[in-house]
């Protein structure tokens, strides 16, 4: 075991099972726990500026659509786990925090079937949410687009967020073993859909576009938002089959995703598309609109601590 | 929550972490484990009958086909976790037993990149072996094709057994709603390719028939003892690709699984292909020629406690 970072790793991150606030180091679950067996789990990712949780009610959607598609039951109200966040943060006193919700099927025999369990868990953990350098914004991200395939709907669809990952730790792994930040990835039809953890989107002739949600991806909270942002500023956009060829053409390309926000996205492969921010004036303009939306989302969100 | 039966499921059930032997209410892992968080784990399940674990090498190297395929490290050496295995069933005192050997990626910072851990962790789960009542082998399961398809190879290979199990789950859920006892999943192309724990098996006018491995699906340690089986006796098989309408139209069909052995299918979907295994000769005679290799491999195994 080469647990010299642990103490470094648990800092700071306090962790909630059952109601229960511990430091993350004692955060234990059964290993009966379907989550753990199976990864049969669904959760969300959101975070905190100023004691303020943000798109909760949003993620919360999202939730029980993935809960939906999973046939799983939840136990408490949504409006339980919003207050059982709330209290972690306000025990973990981080004004800025990142926050993760995971739901289990809970422990039954071990066996796949789902009716059997004897009731779900809940757990929250919540640390600092981490600091991007600047760089990553105005400078741009080098992505490749992964050999890995992403799970294809009518298998494990990717609109259910659940514990089920490794198809996209697959995609990560090889980007980062090539020297790339991190990876797209393609339906079977070669069709991009999103990436290991974020949305998509590209430019090409003033034209906004984003792979269509039929092309299985999870429909992320920030590309909605960003969606209406150009409703609401006359930004034409549209949702579009891309394949590889078709970012390779792009003039700008950019990321979206709840802890990240608009993030440029500077090379795919071995296409650069620029510089800096400077060269890339729909990012900057809908970074810029995302900043001020998160702002009046500070101000408006009713979810204080 | 529903902890009614909790005593009653962790009775018997004995647990190795990381070297810890303990019972199975206290045995827990961390909630940072990328086990818990996205199904990055590793597994195997294997058995004992009087105090022999069988089949144990061949279970050991499907392992490090697993490790393989998703680019992880073993820390420890086979021969160290079958030694955990056997302590963990000295301890356990279960002459018949169920033995799961799990293997994580370990503790990341929340993240998907894998290069990250701290180090794996594994679990060793011993509990008494389910007894399947007699009926199950001479009367055959209720089965059904689910809609659900089977992960392709090129997104989440299911030759990689690991902790991503959803897809598999969904399956069965579908078919226990239904009233069926377990489902059989086909790929994209409507080739069916195993059941969700189990390899199949059909014989259509006398001939062996099993969909070909390149379909997508996880190679059984005991469908490739049955294939050997048939060689050793002269039985014809091929792999082959099988739509519903193959088993459909099949004369016999079983299962083959590490826990269940060779076992009856009488009905896929509401086709009934009869009523005992009197009427399933090739079914039989696999049964009885696999019930007597697992007594020589109970001799012959040097893996006792």
């Amino acid at each position: 075991m080469q647990y010299n970072n642990e103490d470094h790793l648990f800092q700071d991150c306090v962790v909630n099972i059952n109601g229960e606030l511990t430091d993350a180091k004692q955060a234990k679950i059964s290993v009966l726990d379907r989550g753990f067996l199976y990864g049969d789990s669904i959760y969300e990712v959101t975070y905190s500026e100023n004691n303020t949780l943000l798109f909760v009610n949003e993620h919360m959607q999202r939730l029980l659509n993935s809960a939906r598609l999973l046939h799983m039951e939840l136990e408490q109200s949504i409006e339980f786990y919003i207050q059982e966040m709330l209290r972690t943060l306000k025990h973990a006193q981080i004004p800025r925090a990142y926050i993760r919700l995971i739901i289990t099927r809970g422990i039954s025999p071990i066996g796949l079937d789902p009716f059997h369990t004897l009731g779900g868990q809940y757990v929250i953990i919540a640390k600092p949410l981490p600091e991007y350098p600047h760089d990553m914004y105005t400078k741009g991200l080098k992505m490749m687009i992964s050999q890995v395939q992403r799970n294809p709907k009518e298998a494990t669809d990717p609109n259910a967020k659940s514990g089920n990952y490794l198809n996209n730790v697959m995609a990560i792994r090889e980007a980062k073993s090539k020297g790339y930040f991190d990876a797209l990835m393609a339906n079977s039809q070669g069709d991009i859909t999103e990436g290991t953890t974020f949305n998509v989107w590209m430019v090409k002739d003033k034209t906004l576009y984003t792979p269509h949600s039929n092309s299985g991806l999870l429909k992320g909270i920030t590309r909605s938002k960003v969606m209406q942002l150009c409703k609401e500023n006359n930004i034409a956009f549209q949702e579009a089959n891309l394949k590889a060829a078709d970012f390779h053409k792009a003039d700008e390309v950019f990321l979206t995703s709840a802890t990240k926000g608009v993030m440029s996205i500077n090379q795919i492969d071995d296409i650069v598309y620029g510089k800096s921010i400077a060269d890339w004036p729909m990012t900057r303009r809908l970074a810029e609109l995302y900043s001020q939306l998160l702002k009046e989302e500070e101000i408006n969100s009713p979810y204080k601590y």
